[in-house]
């Protein structure tokens, strides 16, 4: 994109915005209702467009489409939620209270692997907030931005048919610029984290884009809401239901290819159990289909490029050098390749950096606190699992003195979290949280207001 | 500091912090409470201190001792309130939870002109949230600093007499480690921001200072929170009370001789009234007393320094050159000024920096929209207020499509704030939020743990 | 109904009610979304039905729908947001939190002003929260009840065909269950009141009644949300918008023929403005077209019955007799009445007790402390208005030396309520809330939850 | 007390409490602080009045002390927290909140059993709120009662030294009048049920006294708040840590000589541990010294009276009767007796009823299903615990198909509960809750607030 387009995107974008933060939250959320439909409606086609972008299985994509509608479902509720607090003025004859405001605009950054859901979660709490959205896909989610667009025109001309909004004038398509594409890439991204119109920049991807974005944002304080690498562990305690525990951790490891930010990196197992569950496992690896995304029977489709396969080959080359044991990993044409499990001895610097591939590393442990160690030692702090039957062991887990992640699951995989809990992770994950609980207030501001209805200065 | 040293206070911090981590919040508000006592047996002592170290009159001190001391009311109350939620789960025997954990290092920066009070803020809620604390102080408020390390030791020795805290291990001095000072200036303030064993950095000052940490706690992923400079306007509408406002602008123009980040640096007033306003207030600054803080009669102390006083000094003259009718504003030696009017035609480039000092920038407007749009024009969003009694203009104000100030008073002055409400601002004030409300989140880490106590991946 | 089949109805609410606590609330959201759907697909013919049994207009009919349609939105909203809390605990190695419950069975007695949309607030918090309903609506409102049953046992067999529900055990007709109407009258009331089986007796209607029931209920331990008599008042002050206090009296005095527990029933006029204000009064009531319901062109349907009629006319007589002045007031058969407006010079008994009529009577104030005296004198708190632009008459008068009532309407008339806002009042209103903010807690048992996760009693 | 007495003590209550609604409840909190203090200073002096009037152990008596001196801490910290929400209107140009108000005046009766704690729990809410109290004590707790007032008019007076109270009219001894005590029984009990003027009344005795009062506080539709019997159970699951179990189940049926609401009373032991689990619970029971509260050694002090010894013999006397193993139960003289062990076969009448002494009734369990329906066959709700290490148990058991107690303890015993969780149970046990989470809630009034600060009715 030009430059001088851009710009005329950012002025669209405030223009449409100035209308909409004065639409009252519950009107704007009979709009994200509206839109639910459109996807609803859509939600096949969309996902064959996601399957087409992201190479990833079809059944996944329809998964991918249901989160976002049901991110809908969510936004719409919280259309009417969205509180502040009245407090007890500490003063004779004042009243305080806090309210939620329209941040302005909201720079949406999204990657390949999720090229509709993490958009959603922006885009939905975004809009009910009163803010607007530009939004710069991952050029190999383009057509999946493309046809999420189209669909976002047709619904607001649907919802204008049914609300009246202030200040509309009559020209009806003023509000479809409540969200714009930016179609371009890393330059494109720079121009929204030095823009000072942008109130809040959400970015997914890597660390090192993080850094480099949120330095940008930093340097003109704006806000930013980075959700980054993770390098996730599942611990594996002595009295897990196995059973679960190997459907959980195939599920975590393997979909969307092992391209997930909650894909589980680490797998560390008691040493009392670490045979039997190693060799389950490699067991259920073997049942894995591996092939073209759209054939149903397939469990696994390709990986999105072909240096994601040749990263992932480098790595488990480094992996062999070092004597390591490893299971599956073959390359088998069109970028498909067998998910890998690796046995390692220690944490090196392969562990513990993030490898955007299904390979897994497996490791021993004795007691708990070791485990925890084990798992917190990693820069990235997305999520955790521990699958246990042991109360005093979950709760250690999700203690304050347990896993310093972001999401702790217990008897949970680490991919996939819920609509109604935040989500998001600490340290060189970046820190934001998207979805549920009251991730909402970091796309508001909050004004505290005090109001004296006496007659005295106190 | 040399470097060394600095490396040996953020180790001992880390040991303090991982001992306090363990402790059940309420028992870490015992030790809060235990503070609050050593400051309000030493209230006067100290509130001496801050008078030598930041010239603000002896009255006014004393003030800041008592916000310190509320603070500690309030932050033992909160060590019981550190709430997270319960929520309901999508999925068959899964529960969902999130928790809010003790975050680790607290890097707190706090300028001259507050030497006690913005401190406590962040001290407070860093150790009831489970932190420890690294204080640089401005090296002008570096006694107070001292003396609050002294009462904080000894409230430590205190609590311990009373309560049992796991792994100190005999060893009670550990825990004073939980405040430690760093003695320097810029390059320590550096060393902290780049820090990655500093989770959060709190800073206060100016915006220049502010963007520069800023820019390197992110790019190493860190959180900040920064409360920096102002430049508040009140609004004075027809319906408003004017002596109740003459009293306010007074208090919020001339306390710490203008140097706070709250002052009122830009007066809205309504054309009709603003001649009758404009003399009363003329008439009231002619009461202000100025000289020797400790004196009682005063009403103002010096400014800070002398290169305060040039910096006054040289903006007004730009004002006068460019013709601007100016009311005070007298060098009376020994740092001291009379505080200024300014009666100005435009929100030119002075009227829209931050000058860190007494004069106030007297302007018309017409409409309440027009009002608006003067006080949101500036870069800084941190406190603004409008006096009046008109339920349409006061709500309006507040409103989405009101000021865009963090702050929002009606009949009350820009100047203090309360405990219970969320202290900070917008844009370049760094949007950061202290004291009441739920700012205490921004000083811990949430963890959204999610149970499956069922047999199935769901 | 005969006690036989009574019982039959609660067995069968409790089997239904124990299948439907054991789903996701997230996934009961679902429930009412399909719910929410049919009423609107049979949004004109349930507003027929309503205009038919109830006598309001047909424009007001379609209002009540609708209001049921966004009660649904919001409770679907709400699926996600049956917050407890966790909370710090005391204790080391100790946990702590609450969790909301379903409560079990929850009976509804509405009254025939609002046959469907004041059942619609309690089913669908009830539903939402996991419980079943037994509603025993007004003989007067029995078709509105059938239609409603029969929509709901349709949304049942579809909401069963995307989602799976463990329990059922194939039976799809279970979950229909979780409604079922009682036709009765006071006798079938009485025996929910004393039924120890409802959990939850929720009951609109008028203050003799919600005292005996409350009685019974009381006397099991049960628990009770009664929605009784208003007696409300309306405050116009010198400030007040004109044009707007008279548009909002006539609509709050007048609409269901002044048959809402939200009517305003008493004015209370600033002296100065009295005979203005009542001028012009009289003259807005002079348009008020009345007559057959289902014609758009009429304002006001009669009265609900005969008795109704008589017992204005009674109540007029006895103003008259007083020597107080009646405007309108006349009989137009067919159960039709004109609004009266009775200015009175004192609140004598007539003025204390509610009439449901439309009925309005005037009087005069000086000062708004002894409007806030006359706007609590009555014995029923529901609602209560203020026309003002004054922010410290507003504020007071919202404040806790101001309105007793459990609504407190700025500019705004006292019928209607927003989905958001908690609906309800104190006094002999009985205290229940529904609707908005936590009212859904009333539906739900709280568990306060301690886990010891180490190996001491503390 | 004679009835006029009595309503002179209204009327003085009301006095105080118009004074003390207008006052801002952060300076409410300071009467707080300062009671606290003055029971800090008096806490072994009360302590022992607790003893002579209870005859519970002194270091139980302390651990009141300690209780209501932790509720002063924690109420304290609320006085800035009375929260209420603002909410998004969906309405153009209107704002929504909610604030909590003062209730007026709140009734609390309380029992022998705790004399001091119980009403510290009411009184602390009450007056943070802005409410006045009327105690009236168990006669068995007249000492106590006497001694907390006097306490209470010190803090009053030097509350006022410091912190100005408008209204006061330099009568310093109104304020006392927020507290007084009615000195009395049954009827006077029944004189607060029925009294309209008292807005909240909050009763902790049994379910008899509690249905009694509760159908008159409902006959005039008032507040009621009722802490009624419980008849705990614990559950010991295999999993259990045996040593921790025997320690909490020996604490929580003899604390206060079974004669607390929260004392365990059924004991359900897994069938596979129940000899082992039993057999260690007869030896920890030998262990048991019981004689002379003021002396140390004892563990048990003496029954309340030769009443209670009688009924614990009687149902001694009807279990043996019945054939059930009794292990202990002896009668020792003046009020003491050793506490028993009863093996019982089912959940007859004995055991489902509510005996007010140290008796606990053993027996097994095969399936968590089976020992949740025999936990929840009783009509009381307080509370239950369970010791077991497994997640799939505990978090069964706490789940909304686990139990129906209000409070729901994992491998904590049944009595005792943290200051910062909500206190109550369900069903006969009255549904009310004290001292932490939202409770407050009830000692105050809701009022939903919509304001227009536009110029249209919408």
């Amino acid at each position: 994109m030009k430059k001088r387009e851009y710009h005329i995107v950012i002025n669209r974008s405030r223009d449409a915005q100035d209308i909409w933060k004065d639409v009252p939250a519950p009107i704007r959320g009979k709009l994200i209702r509206t839109f639910r439909i459109k996807l609803f409606q859509n939600k096949d086609l969309l996902a064959r467009i996601i399957t087409s972008d992201s190479k990833k299985i079809y059944k996944e994509a329809v998964g991918e489409v249901f989160n976002a509608i049901e991110m809908c479902e969510f936004g719409q509720g919280l259309s009417r939620q969205l509180q502040g607090l009245t407090i007890p003025s500490e003063k004779q004859d004042h009243s305080l209270k806090e309210t939620w405001h329209p941040l302005g605009l909201v720079g949406v950054i999204t990657a390949f692997n999720f090229p509709c859901a993490v958009w959603s979660w922006n885009h939905v709490l975004s809009i009910i907030c009163g803010n607007s959205v530009i939004w710069k896909p991952s050029p190999r989610g383009i057509n999946v931005a493309r046809k999420c667009k189209e669909l976002w025109d047709q619904s607001i001309l649907e919802f204008l048919t049914y609300n009246k909004v202030r200040h509309t004038q009559g020209n009806r398509f003023h509000l479809q610029d409540l969200l714009q594409i930016i179609e371009g890439d890393n330059e494109e991204a720079e121009w929204m984290a030095e823009d000072v119109r942008i109130q809040l920049l959400s970015a997914t991807g890597s660390t090192e884009m993080g850094k480099s974005l949120a330095t940008k944002v930093a340097a003109r304080l704006g806000r930013g809401l980075y959700e980054l690498s993770g390098n996730n562990a599942i611990v594996i305690a002595p009295t897990a239901n196995i059973d679960l525990a190997i459907k959980a951790v195939v599920a975590s490891a393997t979909a969307t290819s092992g391209q997930r930010c909650t894909t589980v990196r680490r797998l560390l197992i008691q040493t009392s159990i670490y045979e039997k569950v190693l060799s389950r496992l490699i067991e259920a690896y073997k049942a894995i289909t591996i092939g073209d995304p759209m054939d149903n029977k397939n469990m696994m489709g390709p990986l999105i490029d072909i240096a994601a396969v040749n990263k992932m080959h480098e790595v488990l080359s480094r992996c062999r050098g070092k004597g390591y044991i490893i299971h599956g990993g073959e390359i088998k044409g069109d970028c498909c390749v067998t998910p890998a499990i690796v046995e390692v001895k220690e944490q090196c610097e392969l562990v513990r950096m993030e490898t955007f591939a299904p390979i897994l590393y497996t490791m021993k442990y004795i007691g708990l606190d070791n485990a925890i160690r084990m798992n917190n030692i990693v820069k990235q702090g997305l999520t955790s699992s521990i699958f246990t039957d042991s109360v005093q062991e979950a709760e250690w887990f999700a203690s304050a003195t347990g896993s310093d992640c972001g999401m702790v699951n217990i008897n949970v995989g680490t991919h996939g979290a819920e609509i109604g809990g935040a989500f998001g992770g600490e340290k060189e994950t970046g820190g934001g949280r998207e979805m549920g609980s009251d991730s909402w207030k970091q796309y508001m501001r909050r004004t505290t207001t005090n109001i004296n209805y006496g007659n005295e200065v106190i």
